[in-house]
């Protein structure tokens, strides 16, 4: 294919897997990887009146309440209604339709916002919604919040993309992720070209970090020259369903103290709370009260999202991350960054502002408001529990408790007929019999795998979001399942070993 | 501040300009730079009552209809606000508000898309609306449009950062890209550690782009083995206004054939044509006619955008991408790289599918939609050819037509006064002549150097987008000031040259 008359080299083939960035071709996203793929495609068999083994199919792999049934708050969508079409709020329905404070929080926002929800806003979100997630992160944490620490995002996610973009220069930068981490860290370090350095998890005791196992960790880094730039904490835990002690959030602070690190709080789950005396603290807070010295001088990110908590409004892609102790030019980069896209969507800005200013005891809103979350968080509750329960009723299986997020993270004993038939496809044994889960029942879960975890460790990431009409059904599936599957690969490894 | 008891190499600073990523530092993007930012703080200065030489700031920086108050169009609206708020369908008032297709067309989308607005949807967008998207393609082009092919995406912007992001190795690799261009691609480009290699537009004949030029930079790159990867086309221009002929289009497709480049063609401007024998022809459409080799060869992403337009919903971020010829492995890569932030928002999702399938004759929506539609346009050809009268008029100026796009460009001829004082304050002299229009009249633009231009030529970019209402005052306002400003840069430089 050379044209002779330009005898200079040139790509082969301009447009192929060997010609791509190869970070890009190597990072991996398990959320949405095979498995998830195949659960598409039977969905559609499913559609079509194909007979397939299971006659639904069970979107366990993402926290992603609403597509599984769950009701979004009322409050949110009639203010969301009002902005996307302000002529409803001159029709004489509208006062029959709306709450007062509905209305009025619409009128605000639309008078507000230059353009209301059709104009690009300021990059980093439009001013009068910044002020009101400001003022919710205040009266959440007791401590001021500057609204010129505030950027408003499509999600959570670019707030790790543009930590990653700023801080990774080159395979040399390195980030501590806790193991198991949500693969959004792991792709976007590779993404952008750094070094995932992992900390594991304790699961013997309830997942929580340590402080001698992070030192070593940093320890080792730095004596092969690397730099380490950052640490990521996720709590609530995802995929591991802790709630972090404020004690250790203490000791995470004051590490990232000492060794010069920026500390990521990922903490999209902060209303997800279930367990018995654990409650949420955000890393903001714990740090302001630990002191002036420290208070002002740990480089602090603290993200959000609105596609968790009681309201899981994942599809209008809305979040914020607040940076907090960053020089201002530092700042400035971020802005940067942020402007290059413009300007996050405004129906998720406005949601985020909603979020974090809800309807309060007395407006008209408020009893509606406060019924529905109760009655989502409550059945959250029940649900984690069933799972936990349904997990530790089976053979081989060990789970903690689900105290917060969205996850159940059982771990498993792979029987060593299952590792066989694994190694022989090329497969993890977790992402075998997660896809087997998945063939069998109609369950869609994320192998543990995906997420990073202790060598010969094997594990499942399973939401806790199917409705509770579906519960014991997928209950009772995943452990038939499970134990048909243990069964079948026990007699396997059993045989071979037999014949070998 | 080194601490005793770790003497490995660290940071000594581990958040500042220093250490942060080069790339990002060095990355530039005027739109959102300096003179915005300073605009909005007299914004803010006018909003607190402050006194300044003109009451009013006029966005002429960016593409932003609705925040110069231009109205959305209703049906896009009705549509979005009840897939916001679904129990609006069954209030007895809904029939009174909505027109039947507008209902039709919620109920249709909510019952299509699994979890409505509030989940997040397949990566690429939720498959009803790629669906609606790839008819609207079909309609526009008359030829086949496969949804496998199609990515909704929060605005254009992603397209760029996904294509950048695969196709950029090092910055060995090279993206030839038209000069003056919108600087989504000189940022990107450098924030993925890639090259830009540049050809110029030609001014004289119309900003159209030349063979010969095109050729000598791609063979003097190659000579320097560097690997010259697209070719991005920017149609209708910006900053420049062109509507490339179709001859040129071909001209270009074959050099990308010839060359082995991947043909990036940003078409978010194509429903904005003002020029009398003017017509948006997409590239796709005339790839596919020219014959089946380069039809089924050459591979083309084709961007849109729901922020430009006559609708100009800038705030909701929707967008698409067409990527056609694309080999398989290449696109799940692509899948993969829009997975990790896991879908795009879905109002800009459906805005999109709306804008790709508006209302057609016969349909209750239909008159008033092609009215708002008509107004729109036909308001901006006259602003725009205001804008062209205005600028030609003036000392020094001179300006091609603005036949499609949002945008004039106007060439001024810098007196050597105002070329010293910039150089003194270490600007160029164009950000001078723009920052002192602020200053002086409150008027935002951009100048021609954040766009790139030859070497040794001044422009600036204005939007046609204030309302007709201000229009003529902005005319007026630009012209004083502009006569002004070569007065007092021409005395300048005569006394300078003078005293000398």
């Amino acid at each position: 294919m050379l044209t002779l008359h330009n005898p200079v080299r040139r790509e082969p083939e301009p447009l192929a897997l060997s010609t791509l960035n190869p970070n890009l071709v190597a990072a991996e996203y398990a959320v949405r990887g095979a498995i998830a793929i195949k659960s598409a495609t039977y969905q559609q068999q499913l559609k079509e009146g194909k007979e397939l083994p299971f006659d639904k199919v069970y979107q366990c792999n993402i926290g992603n309440p609403q597509i599984l049934g769950q009701k979004s708050m009322t409050f949110f969508r009639q203010v969301l209604s009002l902005c996307e079409y302000p002529a409803l709020l001159d029709h004489p329905a509208s006062k029959e339709i709306y709450p007062p404070d509905v209305i009025e929080r619409a009128r605000l926002y639309l008078s507000s916002i230059p353009g209301g929800v059709g104009a690009y806003s300021e990059s980093k979100g439009a001013v009068i919604l910044r002020q009101h997630v400001a003022h919710g992160i205040e009266r959440r944490d007791g401590h001021p919040c500057d609204i010129d620490n505030l950027w408003l995002t499509d999600g959570a996610s670019p707030a790790v993309h543009y930590m990653m973009k700023a801080l990774l220069r080159n395979e040399n930068d390195c980030i501590l992720c806790p193991i198991p981490q949500y693969p959004l860290y792991s792709a976007t370090i590779k993404l952008y070209g750094g070094t995932l350095l992992p900390y594991f998890l304790e699961e013997s005791q309830g997942w929580q970090a340590t402080l001698k196992h992070l030192q070593e960790q940093v320890d080792a880094a730095r004596s092969q020259g690397k730099q380490v730039r950052a640490l990521v904490v996720i709590n609530p835990g995802n995929p591991t369903g802790q709630v972090l002690d404020r004690q250790n959030q203490e000791t995470l602070i004051r590490f990232c103290a000492k060794e010069k690190l920026i500390l990521m709080a990922d903490e999209v789950y902060q209303t997800n709370i279930y367990a018995a005396g654990k409650s949420f603290f955000s890393f903001k807070k714990v740090l302001m009260e630990m002191g002036p010295e420290l208070a002002s001088s740990v480089a602090l990110v603290s993200m959000n999202s609105i596609s968790k908590g009681f309201f899981g409004e994942c599809g209008r892609r809305g979040g914020y991350f607040e940076a907090v102790n960053f020089p201002q030019p530092v700042k400035d980069q971020l802005y940067k960054l942020a402007s290059i896209s413009l300007c996050p969507n405004l129906s998720g800005q406005i949601c985020m502002a909603l979020i974090m200013n809800p309807p309060q005891p007395g407006d008209p809103s408020f009893e509606l408001f406060a019924s529905e979350r109760e009655a989502i968080l409550e059945s959250l509750k029940r649900r984690a529990k069933l799972l936990v329960d349904t997990f530790r009723g089976m053979e081989g299986v060990q789970c903690n408790e689900v105290e917060g997020s969205m996850y159940a993270f059982p771990r498993l004993t792979m029987p060593a007929g299952a590792r066989d038939e694994a190694a022989k496809e090329g497969k993890q044994p977790d992402f075998l019999y997660c896809m087997e889960l998945l063939d069998q029942t109609g369950i869609v879960t994320v192998p543990g795998s995906g997420f990073g975890q202790e060598p010969g460790t094997y594990h499942v990431r399973t939401t806790i979001l199917p409705p509770e009409a579906d519960m014991a059904k997928v209950a009772t599936k995943f452990s038939e399942f499970h134990k048909a599957f243990m069964q079948r690969y026990e007699q396997n490894g059993a045989r071979q070993n037999g014949s070998a």
